[in-house]
């Protein structure tokens, strides 16, 4: 470890992924890339909550398929999700006999469960994970903000909670060429806004920390990544982040910057506000259309950022501000 | 890894540990051994989220003081607690410069973060790691069952959370003769139990599954240990999970067995029905008691085995049944 940064001696392959991704999802931009589409976001259940944890048992199951496994051969699963005490995981690794971790950084859940992962496959504790998260606009805006019924207007600055389910594969048996090479640990940065509606403000900082933390560590400038993703930013998380890069003399307008909130919804006509968000963002985006770039060569050095705004509906109404987190993978063709 | 157990070729020094205890702790029969007793659990703060937060705050500087570190000297802090979106450990880690991860396995959160805390140690990815957890009897009571003001009665099944905060340093450079050698990682487990009053039951199914796998693993009988301690499973509990263990040819009645839940409070004159549970209660008493004997040589080899109930209010209200998951670490001194 260099600072906050692992080094992966051995990188590690992402040997297979999936996505299942929600009815709205399905009609944006990245539509052509998701290996599932779900048009019905009940899926048939009772509730909401239990339509998430069904998508996430089919990604798991899926994956599996997939990549001609059995649940025998995963030697552990790293999962989380957005729901009160992370239930969506909870009750989806009922299904499986998988040993278990639960994780929790809000949307960066997905980065912290390739971090964990890559670091079990590559010091060869491990020889296959599954990491993987979910999440679901009709239970993310239940629960952090007002009842679906209420109608409440959503205000400019808002984002979309992604509805969807993805899995990565890390494996030292099945080798790719797509490997994670090295990870930069997010800590808790909190700038002071308090208006749970603008997540991306709140979460521009914690990127901004580990992007640049990230590149210090490895000596890196910008320009050695073919893409900087960025996990939940939105449209205004992202000309929050531009702005405090260029305050750091880091100019992300000439690098090939992104966010995966603005790739997955096409904001105008889909009514997405500032774009979309959610512990399912980042893993729908690059489990699909970033691991098909990859794999066709398209991109070769990727910096993916998953980035997570840390609160709940408790410590919004006590009137805390929002802390945020943002963790880096650096996945490169090899 | 052997099925579902990390061996650590290379074990890990636990250097120091701190606890923090509520003051109904600090009247049960472990007073004596916790590092600090609050004598208010509001700890002067607006609410008991605040106060829960405070604690880990306390708790990670008085870790650090007690070994002579600096938040700089630490490479990542594992950490979780039983609050929606662990908000307790966000808020906590505000304070803190340090690398984060954030994990949710309910009461078997301290377990899960030593075992990753251990793994990045032994395999040299990190150098010193923090694993603490925090949990508050008025923060999970009204979030998990009701209103405090209710004064509802508790049922005869009910164990109390724990309040308290408490941390390890697992350190290659601080050594130490109580070191981490194996960990079995749990998986999910239901039996059906659908009383979110009767934790105990709920939990056993999954300790018995995660000791057994454990034993298994290392080729090990129940007497290799000369204590076998599982984190929150109170009174009934423990009945539950010797009467299965028994079953499945397994007697803990001849081996030195014991439960966290059970040890923390007097629970006839404490009123604490089946006794503690909650992400401090397997925390507090290793750190604290435990840790102590193994120092003072009365306890040679321990697997610990925090149980984790993986339910929300929502799922309650919802009439799911109990997922519970156990991890077990092997603590030996050598």
């Amino acid at each position: 470890m260099k600072n906050h940064t692992i080094i992966f001696d051995n990188p590690v392959s992402i040997s297979a992924t999936t996505t299942i991704a929600g009815p709205k999802e399905g009609e944006g931009p990245l539509h052509k890339y998701f290996h599932n589409i779900i048009k019905d976001d009940l899926l048939g259940q009772k509730s909401y909550e239990l339509a998430e944890i069904k998508m996430h048992i089919y990604a798991i199951r899926n994956l599996l398929n997939n990549a001609h496994l059995t649940q025998e051969d995963i030697d552990c699963i790293f999962s989380g999700d957005l729901l009160d005490e992370i239930i969506g995981s909870n009750y989806t690794m009922r299904e499986y006999d998988i040993p278990f971790f639960g994780l929790y950084n809000a949307c960066a859940t997905f980065g912290e469960a390739l971090i964990m992962g890559a670091t079990m496959i590559s010091n060869g504790v491990m020889e296959r994970v599954i990491c993987s998260t979910t999440s679901h606009f009709s239970t993310a805006e239940r629960q952090y903000r007002n009842p679906l019924e209420l109608g409440s207007q959503r205000p400019p600055v808002a984002q979309w909670t992604v509805t969807g389910a993805g899995c990565s594969l890390l494996s030292s048996k099945e080798n790719s060429k797509i490997k994670i090479t090295s990870a930069t640990i997010g800590r808790v940065v909190d700038y002071g806004v308090t208006d749970a509606n603008n997540m991306g403000s709140a979460m521009a900082p914690a990127a901004m920390d580990t992007i640049i933390t990230h590149l210090k560590d490895t000596n890196r400038d910008l320009d050695y990544y073919d893409l900087i993703l960025t996990g939940d930013l939105g449209q205004a998380g992202v000309r929050m982040l531009t702005k405090l890069m260029k305050e750091k003399n880091y100019d992300l307008n000439i690098t090939n910057y992104d966010d995966c909130g603005v790739l997955i919804f096409n904001t105008e006509f889909q009514k997405t506000e500032q774009g979309g968000s959610g512990a399912a963002c980042s893993n729908l985006v690059f489990n699909s259309y970033i691991y098909k770039q990859l794999k066709l060569g398209k991109l070769k050095k990727v910096l993916l950022v998953p980035t997570g705004a840390l609160v709940s509906k408790i410590s919004s109404l006590q009137g805390e501000s929002i802390p945020a987190i943002a963790h880096a993978i650096a996945i490169e063709v090899m």
